[in-house]
């Protein structure tokens, strides 16, 4: 009787951390064995038990660690330009009045994007997906919210999965028009609302170029009921909503998007405890990003003590942008969650897995290695996951497998 | 008549930051050459002047960003075992206390060092210093430390030597031995210091083992008393010093090295202006370390104001060590000091270039493009030394002259 099974790829003599749960990250799975077909997990189990399959390929390790993928569930890396002067200016002591009065700030990196052809946006977008992905992303969110326009959102939108398609990495984009108000729109809020509910949103439905909606709820962007607008377009559309809520202050963004529904909320490091409550009600994700608070070097830090009480799952992400986290170092960002927010190394490794999945709406394809899973998972040059957040040099990935 | 002149290599078409003083930071040479012979650098000029040379090989750059090499001027990088674990232990809310119980914090480096072989030792090393050369780094000053008895802390000095070597990058080495009691002297605190003075020091001297001698003075540490101690020795066996000083606590240790004419002062957050215009006097450098600064989430930051005003020249690096810093990341250094400390972008490059040359007392020699200093240079994926400082990504370093 032959009972061997078969599989396209078969990875043998792993240390695995499946990402599950927080417990999976500590318990680690020993000479361990993963059989892949199609793409998917087939079987978990021990090296010695995988000799039941007969696999076209098999991947031995030396007992290194394997681990789901990373996901980096919050960028904007779809930009043109540069801020180095603006990042120098300011070091040098020039205000944010006068950097903005010389056309500095966002502006100057919305005048960029759109006077950028899609082929040099692309470009720049690939090598910023390329640094990703050499540190074990295969996931990415990229917002648009520098074109400000109906063409140029639209072009931010169509780059992003372009320069997916070309790097080989999976892109969710996310429509982020009320990102800013554009210079045209200065005198006229609600004219530039409409432009977005009217004509943004239902066009990116109907081409299905955004896989969500999200908006900058903040004094210095847009207030809770012009957010309410833009997403209850979101709604009637059928696109599903994250907001960046609560960095600066507490206008309840949080809460906003729980009720919502929405699928993160992002910053929040004013949020409040009622919003908090909402977001647990509701499975918001709380997205911490970590370098913009460094590089603002913010004092207030997100309530990660009333996050975990309630049960609300963490993810972490770049933000990678021009302005306030210009960085594609996701492997920093890890190790600034922990320093600067006191997340624990499970924790952080859930915020760049399974809870980046989750804000992504991807946790039941993505984000764990889990039988029925994407098999989309990185060979590290490492024993535990802790090793890899602990110590900043060399790149430790050794392989992904997409 | 010929008038054409000889040289080894001639760089051309580069955009050169000298880095010879602040200005030259910013004030960038366009479409510049370098004429090269027997590693010193000949001629500086126009790429239409390099004409005159007729050189065995030229290199052309396509007007990119041409620097000094960097030099970290401040590690820990020979040490044995890790301390993922006590990382993890402590962000999980495991006490001090309960981790030193525990055998853990320094002294499990000590443990792990002391049982180390050379071999192992030395392969860890090479990475880390190969890690510092692909960004650019030529030059690493080296403390021993984790020995701290005569056998071990020279096994680290030649570790220190040897891996420099292999790695093919020039290694300074300095006697940290006064950097924390050995259990075997944990009830005679004067016969530790006694070993330093009259056994390590003195041997170390005549077999040239160490560039200079460092120790920590701070209230865990040495107090100045028993640090003059180790100066005094130093200082009869002709060894430069340098001191961990003022990081926790103002113990006047920034103003007790400069009394000795030290190289450096490092740390420094504490440093009051007594000892800042010592520092001033003898020329001794503030070597900055933002990456301890930032993984201990200290407060107090290091009086940047004061020692500009005063002329005090600083230097930026790594710190790299198991505790404090596990980074072999100077480029995230360079950040830090900038976003952290308010560094200007050509206070922050001179920091890893020129004054990390003078706090090693390498500055006849080393940290600038200027004729009749070594060619130790790097050839950048930027334009301008800001781009190499406000992203952090991908490996900005194209290719490194040694
Ligand atoms: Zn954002
Ligand atoms: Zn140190």
């Amino acid at each position: 009787m032959n009972s061997t099974k078969k599989c396209d790829l078969l990875i043998k003599h792993a240390t695995i951390a499946t990402c599950s749960d927080l417990q999976a990250v500590d318990e680690l799975l020993d000479d361990a064995a993963v059989a892949i077909s199609d793409g998917v997990i087939q079987w978990i189990g021990s090296s010695a038990q995988s000799e039941q399959f007969s696999c076209d390929e098999v991947y031995e390790l030396q007992g290194e660690l394997l681990t789901p993928a990373l996901i980096d569930c919050h960028t904007h890396l779809v930009f043109g330009g540069s801020r180095a002067d603006e990042f120098a200016d300011r070091l040098a002591g020039v205000s944010y009045e006068a950097i903005a009065k010389a056309g500095g700030g966002i502006l100057s990196t919305v005048k960029a994007t759109r006077e950028a052809s899609f082929e040099d946006l692309e470009m720049a977008a690939i090598q910023r997906l390329l640094h990703l992905k050499s540190q074990g992303v295969t996931t990415v969110e990229i917002k648009s919210g520098y074109g400000l326009d109906v063409d140029n959102e639209i072009k931010m939108l169509k780059v992003a999965r372009a320069a997916g398609e070309a790097a080989e990495v999976d892109v969710k984009t996310t429509l982020l028009a009320a990102h800013a108000l554009p210079p045209e729109y200065k005198d006229n809020r609600s004219g530039y609302i409409d432009l977005i509910c009217k004509e943004l949103i239902p066009k990116v439905a109907k081409d299905k170029l955004a896989d969500a909606v999200d908006a900058f709820c903040e004094g210095i962007g847009f207030s809770p009921d012009e957010t309410r607008q833009v997403f209850d377009a979101a709604a009637r559309w059928g696109l599903p909503v994250k907001l960046h809520a609560d960095q600066l202050s507490d206008l309840g963004g949080a809460g906003l998007v729980a009720e919502y529904s929405g699928l993160s909320a992002d910053h929040v490091e004013y949020t409040s405890l009622k919003s908090i409550k909402a977001m647990a009600e509701h499975d918001t994700v709380a997205t911490l990003l970590p370098y913009a608070f460094y590089a603002l070097q913010e004092k207030q830090k997100p309530p990660i003590t009333a996050f975990r009480k309630h049960g609300v799952a963490m993810a972490i992400a770049t933000d990678c942008n021009p302005g306030t986290a210009p960085t594609t170092n996701i492997l920093q960002c890890l190790h600034m969650a922990c320093t600067q927010f006191g997340l624990t190394i499970p924790e952080a490794w859930l915020g760049v897995t399974l809870n980046a999945a989750k804000a992504l709406g991807l946790s039941d394809t993505k984000g764990s290695i889990e039988v029925g899973k994407q098999a989309h998972l990185v060979h590290w040059q490492a024993h535990k996951p802790s090793d890899i957040v602990y110590w900043q040099g060399e790149n430790p990935v050794i392989g992904v497998f997409k």
